[in-house]
């Protein structure tokens, strides 16, 4: 196998797990699941991969870059990708393609979203070893999750039903596909060849440096001139000069539905993009009653609820009871208390939107 | 009109309203309805007749003491009856009558409880008027509540139709009943000849001794002898000695059953027993979607709610957000959350029932 680094994207924002998650303190920092930090047990799943952090890079964004150096104390300074200011996904990974080709350009890059849930890891690193193995020749790969039922939330990927796999498992793309309608989405669930696109996607430096050079040159010479400037004194002056100039679009768009050769790794192992509480909920551990709550909760004829206590400032012994309902989700932190049923969870953001137009976007 | 003594009741204890209410603050001490304490509203509505506070008795509990008489400022410290231990309603009754009696035999005592709602204060105190002076005619008199629906949880009086009526607007009473089953509480709101019992009892404190000396003889000797020995250097032993010996029983079954001649004043000027967080939504101001919340909340798609926050220790802001939830009651304190269907809010008192049997009466 050839050296792999990983670039783990972090630098994003989102309002629907408010009040855990804020502008400052995104989902992917949060241990959403009860654990660790969601973006730190990305990484430790891609470790064994990578051989230790110093092949690991984290795409972050400024106001994000202190509280997730905190939460990595074991990455290299260096390898936090600040973004100045956000330009979706193309510019950070050809930044992190950019940095990798000046030392290797063979060594494969996998690039991974930091907020995702994998169930079964054994299964998930096959999936990883089986793109690296397919991006080492020279293919940029992709892993396409078996969708489950008809998500219309998510982007899909047709397989190339009648090419030649570019290796054993490793299919050849005919196309990504955008969000689809139910109709659709039914559609690309029943015939078989279509999976969810989860964002992760592995090639060679050299290949991918290659693709934008073909497809987005401005992109190219960007971040070309920023790995060049790396380690200098001019790092900082050029990241400000240049990052905020480069098109920002996602790579999906960029590069991935722009290349002829592409392969997909079908990849089975319990996935899920943690979209909502709602998803918080069906992987959280929970009691006969289907309540996802802390030990000490008082819940009386009460089913199938989400409690989740993100406080941090516990001074004196709190208790939360649910009384009699159902399919409820009740979150608190320091400063807020969001009660929503689970099956309304999207609708969160909507809380959001309203603090924000009355002036409150201090808790946001 | 002769000399008015009024005593409210507020030693009694309960749970239907936790987390607000708690063993050391029970309901009559908290503002439920967004005011003042529930005593203190109770009592401002009777001063007019009183003539100020001197006349004025809080019967309390040795723990509910100090907090009561901070609430009540005005009142003379001797006027706090502090029972050493809960004994029912006839003990403290029979004591105001007992200390009113040696001042002035031919006064008039007005026992009300500390924790109901009035809606109609004018109507009110008509109603408090036309009691008191049929009470002045040597009659012991009570109010009782037009209903408007077949409950099941309060006593009726019946009223005697054939009877003369003991003073203009002053019905005799046939029978007090316990709290019907369904089937009968409809045909006592069928009859139109029931009344609620809420409690309030009128009585010149010299028939009331009188009625103690007749049913209740042991009760009539201990309060004489504590009412002797007020304002000596005995009291306070007198009333650890007596007090507790005293008959538990309350005043309905000690007296208001056994006496022949009983006054009724039919009462219609909206009342509640404030009987649970339903009743509180029921009487509290409400936005146009049916939401009694404090400003600041955020309302989403939610309709008929009631958000209560009894916090003290408020250190942070903090946002209540609500999506997507209909007829739900949340009470924050600071110690507590409570989550429940306002239709289910006699089940608080399961909750009180789960953390003593955990191990956690502390928070109850």
């Amino acid at each position: 196998m050839p050296p792999v680094h990983a670039l783990i994207l972090a630098g994003g924002a989102g309002t629907r797990f408010w009040p855990a998650s804020r502008a400052g303190r995104p989902k992917q920092l949060l241990p959403l699941l009860g654990g660790d930090a969601l973006v730190l047990e990305t990484a430790r799943r891609v470790l064994p991969l990578t051989g230790g952090w110093e092949r690991v890079l984290i795409g972050s964004g400024r106001h994000l870059a202190a509280p997730t150096a905190a939460l990595l104390d074991e990455l290299p300074a260096q390898n936090l990708l600040v973004e100045p200011v956000p330009r979706n996904t193309a510019p950070c990974i050809a930044w992190a393609a950019a940095r990798v080709a000046r030392l290797d350009p063979d060594a494969v890059v996998m690039v991974l979203p930091s907020d995702h849930h994998i169930v079964d890891l054994p299964r998930f690193r096959e999936a990883l070893e089986l793109a690296v193995a397919t991006a080492a020749t020279g293919v940029i790969t992709t892993i396409g999750i078996r969708p489950t039922h008809p998500e219309t939330g998510y982007g899909y990927i047709e397989i190339d039903a009648e090419a030649a796999p570019h290796a054993p498992g490793a299919l050849a793309v005919r196309r990504f596909v955008e969000k689809p309608d139910r109709a659709r989405a039914e559609q690309f669930l029943a015939s078989g060849n279509f999976l969810w696109n989860a964002g992760m996607f592995f090639f060679r430096a050299r290949d991918m440096m290659a693709a934008l050079r073909a497809h987005l040159p401005a992109l190219a010479d960007g971040v070309e001139a920023l790995a060049a400037a790396e380690g200098t004194e001019a790092e900082g002056e050029a990241l400000d000069r240049i990052f905020p100039a480069l098109p920002a679009v996602s790579i999906d768009v960029g590069v991935m539905e722009r290349i002829d050769r592409l392969a997909v790794i079908p990849g089975d192992f319990g996935w899920s993009d943690l979209g909502s509480w709602h998803s918080a909920w069906e992987l959280a551990a929970k009691d006969a009653q289907g309540n996802a709550a802390p030990g000490g909760t008082v819940l009386v004829d009460a089913r199938n609820n989400q409690v989740v206590d993100l406080r941090t400032a516990a001074t004196a012994k709190r208790v939360m009871a649910l009384v009699g309902v159902d399919d409820l989700v009740v979150v608190e932190t320091d400063d807020a208390i969001l009660v929503v049923p689970r099956s309304r969870a999207q609708d969160v953001k909507l809380v959001v939107e309203a603090l924000r137009a009355r002036g409150d976007g201090a808790l946001t």
